[in-house]
């Protein structure tokens, strides 16, 4: 394990101190965090946020979805920005550091050049990005994902959560409705500090993994027609019955998941809801949320022609009408070659044990990494456990990688 | 089919303009009804029904579960009332007859003796029972049990809804948390008119049936327990998703639904929650609420077995825990033999066409049924089509069932 560099690099207590902090903000139930986007724990947090970047001389912008970007000028301040960043929000049952570690980590990288007063050719400028879970607003990533083109800005705004709550009005009512344009401006790289939320890291013992790849990831909604009708006397033959067939969809998704599993393929049920949903009477509409990923983007294509070959087989089984309402996809992006190398050289040079890794979650840096070059920084969380209020990660597990994400904005944003 | 029986019987114009009244109050997005139980539209439509109750001179009380009875003085008052009613909620996509013409049928009788200024012998009581559908609190039915002693009172008013919303509380904001104690009275005999809910009256143009029994119906909310994780990079063999084991859960006791289909056994799959449900994140919990019907109480049971054989067969499948979180049962009871023939009687002497049948769905009847003489009287919905907005009853196929309701009131009143 490496030793803490606290002498020639970024402040490791000021910065542990920061993340927690954070976890003291929209505390779940069992001890990690409940701080959905655009909620008023959101708003607290983000406030806090800027308070702290403009303690160092940032000055800051927010887009129309809502991102947050504090800009640290440059000496040749036309340069288009380096940009550090991730994301402040949770999931319903979320830990303290996924996500928030890689925003406080670039703030810790702003205040250790503000301490020495180093200014650097290229602007700096850290992001937080806007629901990047996609608990509370399906898709994930529709922040950062506008901002590289992926999603129209309109589509956004109106997206519904599962009360009914608007996006655009959700971000007006916690004043983060911004007026600035959403992208569209040249961004210089992208640098993403994360936990893994994977094991490898932890069980190895290996404070930094180098993020070279993702597990292609396949994800969608499946709209499930039926009609409502009496639970007791409906005969068996006349039930068109939503709930069933989301059902039967739910476990044929699963077993394609298992199916590759040795490959370590994955597939995933998340999200079911129906209506009415009540006892005594048969759903007229559920959908079911859903999503495959594997390391080969060819396995993760074939396995969703499987899910697709699924619905029409379970819509004729449950007699429902089954279409799909969207589908979205990431990880087929590979990240810079140049951005990956300052990493990598950046952890030879301060001596910090590293491993190159795939990574198998979603992340603001795949839509980055479409209109700008990109790289990751994966820190060790333990047993891998993510979205889950047992997350955990250590700071002297994770400031060795701080130190790398400090060197590696230096000399993209020096040369 | 009989033809209107205005002269000597009720006067089936106003039954059905009160009728058609109600189904103004807490309109559906289809044409029918969304009159949840304890709702402003619910509370709309217990005011409008106690003024009804009060212009034919009844006084009313309202005990604390919220049942409503509009009570018609006897000639020996001190005798125990013969009771008559059933509900005014709906289910979430609801039509305007299933109850709502069994309280109003009752109405009618009422303001049919008021008219010829006939006193019973025996008192006469109406009554509107809170949450019969069970469509905002399950389960369903559980008013009318309290009353008979099969739910206790304090378990009752502590029921949640889906949002969290507390049964007593929400009776108390509508202003129906009265003060007489639930039960505990003697009762002469209940009568209940309902709708059929399915198509045996409507097919054969027999406009009254005589409910000779009931399906027996085993309910149930298993509670399933997992564990939150990543949706990424959580292998297949450690997911302790509980939506996809409600889902396997779901998919069984429809299976079972299909394999008693040729004996008319029924087994549905009503409601399913689970959290957080949300894209990214697996489930750690989730309730699924079903039922399984069957004519022959027996083959009922053995359908049940069935479900609880899945359980843990479902549970090994998706590496989580089972539980039964509640069970209830109804449709065991028959009826009691004077009160079935009083009516069959009254339908003879007043040249109805009748047929026996057994009911489907379950009534507030059964539950009283366990405390008094009990006996219901169905009516034609078109198709058998019920909790569907498309539900729909006419005029004339429902008047005569009406006055069979009167003169086995009167008869049964009066000896």
């Amino acid at each position: 394990m490496a030793t803490k560099d606290t002498h020639s690099g970024i402040d490791g207590r000021r910065f542990w101190s920061t993340v927690m902090r954070s976890g003291d903000i929209g505390p779940g139930k069992a001890g990690g965090l409940c701080r959905l986007a655009l909620t008023d724990a959101d708003k607290e947090m983000r406030d806090l946020f800027i308070t702290w970047c403009t303690e160092v001389g940032c000055t800051v912008q927010v887009d129309r979805v809502g991102n947050i970007f504090a800009r640290r000028p440059g000496a040749e301040d036309h340069l288009p920005p380096v940009l550090m960043g991730s994301h402040l929000d949770t999931q319903f049952a979320g830990g303290k550091y996924d996500g928030i570690v890689g925003v406080l980590a670039g703030l810790e990288v702003l205040r250790t050049l503000d301490d020495r007063r180093l200014r650097t050719k290229r602007p700096l400028e850290l992001v937080c990005w806007t629901n990047e879970e996609g608990a509370r607003f399906t898709p994930p990533m529709v922040a950062s994902g506008a901002f590289a083109g992926v999603f129209p800005v309109d589509w956004v705004l109106a997206l519904r959560d599962d009360d009914g709550k608007v996006f655009g009005s959700e971000l007006e009512r916690i004043g983060y409705n911004g007026k600035t344009a959403v992208g569209g401006r040249g961004i210089d790289a992208y640098f993403e500090l994360h936990i893994e939320q994977g094991p490898i890291l932890d069980k190895e013992a290996v404070p930094v993994g180098i993020v070279v790849g993702g597990y292609a990831t396949r994800g969608m909604h499946v709209d499930i027609l039926g009609e409502t009708a009496h639970a007791g006397p409906t005969p068996m033959n006349r039930r068109r019955n939503a709930l069933v067939g989301a059902a039967m969809l739910a476990v044929a998704v699963n077993d394609i998941g298992w199916k590759y599993h040795a490959t370590e393929g994955k597939a995933t049920v998340a999200r079911l809801v129906a209506w009415p949903n009540k006892a005594g009477i048969l759903s007229e509409y559920a959908q079911l949320t859903c999503d495959v990923r594997h390391a080969e983007k060819p396995v993760a294509e074939q396995m969703l022609a499987e899910v697709k070959a699924a619905i029409p087989d379970c819509a004729r089984r449950a007699n429902v009408e089954m279409r799909m309402a969207s589908e979205w996809q990431f990880g087929n992006e590979t990240f810079d070659p140049g951005c990956v190398r300052l990493i990598r050289e950046a952890a030879q040079r301060l001596g910090v044990p590293h491993r190159d890794i795939l990574s198998q979650a979603g992340h603001d840096a795949y839509y980055v990494s479409r209109i700008a070059p990109t790289a990751m920084i994966f820190t060790p969380c333990r047993d891998g456990i993510s979205h889950n209020e047992a997350e955990h990660a250590e700071e002297d597990y994770t400031v060795p990688g701080v130190n790398v994400l400090l060197e590696a904005v230096l000399a993209r944003a020096n040369r």
